[in-house]
């Protein structure tokens, strides 16, 4: 059993949605309509010890990571976070508090309002964030690519899961991939732009690429072919893969936890939304109608897989 | 350091809220005005070995009142539920899922719907959910109880903490305890009746009336005098806290997870809730300009204290 069986187990058994339910269940996040508005809303949790260890995350960064991997979802909707709400347990009153003083710094930067939540004792520290976003133009979903859309990733892939690299192996450098994983950047300017631009499909890049594209692919019943060379790697990712006996692309393809947006869309869309972004948007591959591929130097990558949520971390 | 003033630290770093918010943090929800219609939203967390033991809550107990004391706070605005988010995690992936069916039973018995969440590994089990609900009427707020409102509360108090004394005890019966602590019944009829009527200030009894209505006092600036001997109490509740050794008004009055409301209203209020109700409405006090004051055949009662949602169950 992993986590789309569960969700499709779960979904299954739902009633009709209200008439405010645009999307239900099983996109980033779910849309909803609210008087003239269209609102997005999501959830998601970090728990110790699953999702990061208490030797090398802060309760502040746990707070924070919660907020912002919650606003990465938004971001994929094209839309733009409003209200959070936050609840919160650790063995001690104060590590909880500084929890949350976390998610209010990262509410802060992304301009959410913090609604309330809970706080009690837990044994583990753990931090569940549920947000409500609004949008400004239909919501880019998961199902809407076509054959022959460009696949463009912004920002980087692979620094989160070098930083992660580094942390499990008791170090304090390299700084900027630590902090990439520790603080992700959600892009939700790019998303709000691929929305209004038109993008077909996007997702945000939390299982990791090599999982995430599958998603778009499988509710857009369509394939791609990736090519992994094409992956934007920093080079300081790839060296700190090297030298951890990681290969580079296939790290930045299944580590995961990037919050980047993998977006699918016509070339010209793709080219609009590059030439407005300040972030790097980078084609790496194209829908296809065959299955989902990948290929390194035009040879087939097997076995690529992502992110469990019911694995242990 | 306990909840309520980790809510003041917390609150007291938020900046302006934006339009949309009626009403911030501090109260059983917040309140937001999407378009022409007025939202609350709140979220609670339940953790095993703080809210429940493995041992006497199934997975679906504990989803299901992960659900139910969430549509207590929004009866307690007088609002209806209307949606909901939860994350889960546990050891075993099935019994993630276990709990996930509880809340989809609990979401069909309260008439909200499940718009998604998060499901990951724990070492516990553990689950948050967030909720949404809507207002056909102005909000009933914590902080409006006027000096000379009766003071009432729903149906019965203590009989929760009688059933999880039985619990702890290692015991299944009596039954109807029991499943008042693991599945709770939250008054939004009752609510809902009370905004319409115009109650003055309402909360739900999740702490327990004695740590509650200290809330209401506090936010309304007025005190109150509550006679433990008015409070509704059950035959069976008695019986089982007399065998187990505890007193039961004080059990009633501090034991918590009634997941009754409080109201605070005039007179005629009072009267109108408790004649169109199917549920009883009974009057155990009366706010003052006074201190908050529990009193039994005419003696006052000292040291009465609810539940610290830091420490340990």
């Amino acid at each position: 059993l992993n986590e789309f069986e569960a969700i499709r187990r779960i979904s299954g058994r739902l009633p009709d949605p209200p008439p405010e339910v645009i999307v239900p269940i099983g996109d980033d996040c779910a849309v909803l309509r609210f008087g003239d508005a269209l609102w997005v809303v999501a959830a998601d949790m970090l728990i110790e010890e699953r999702h990061f260890r208490g030797s090398w995350a802060t309760p502040e960064d746990v707070g924070y990571k919660a907020v912002a991997v919650n606003v990465s979802d938004v971001a994929a909707m094209g839309a733009v976070p409003r209200f959070v709400l936050a609840s919160g347990g650790a063995p001690e009153a104060e590590t909880t508090l500084r929890c949350m003083e976390g998610v209010l710094e990262a509410c802060e930067e992304f301009g959410a309002y913090p609604l309330g939540g809970d706080t009690t004792g837990a044994a583990a520290l753990t931090v569940d964030v549920a947000i409500l976003g609004q949008l400004a133009h239909a919501p880019v979903l998961r199902s809407g690519a076509d054959p022959g859309d460009l696949l463009a990733v912004t920002g980087e892939l692979g620094a989160s899961a070098a930083g992660l690299l580094a942390l499990e192996n008791g170090e304090t450098a390299p700084e900027r991939l630590i902090k990439k994983h520790l603080r992700p950047e959600p892009r939700v300017t790019l998303g709000r732009a691929a929305a209004r631009l038109g993008a077909s499909a996007m997702i945000d890049l939390s299982d990791g690429l090599a999982s995430d594209v599958r998603h778009v692919c499988e509710m857009s019943d369509v394939g791609c072919c990736i090519d992994l060379g094409l992956l934007p790697v920093a080079g300081d990712t790839r060296e700190y893969a090297l030298s951890a006996g990681r290969d580079p692309e296939i790290l930045a393809a299944t580590g995961g936890e990037d919050y980047e947006l993998l977006v699918a869309a016509p070339e010209e869309v793709v080219e609009a939304l590059a030439a407005e972004s300040e972030v790097p948007v980078t084609v790496v591959g194209q829908t296809t109608r065959g299955r989902v591929e990948f290929v390194r130097d035009g040879k087939p990558v097997e076995n690529l897989s992502g992110w469990d949520h019911f694995a242990d971390a």
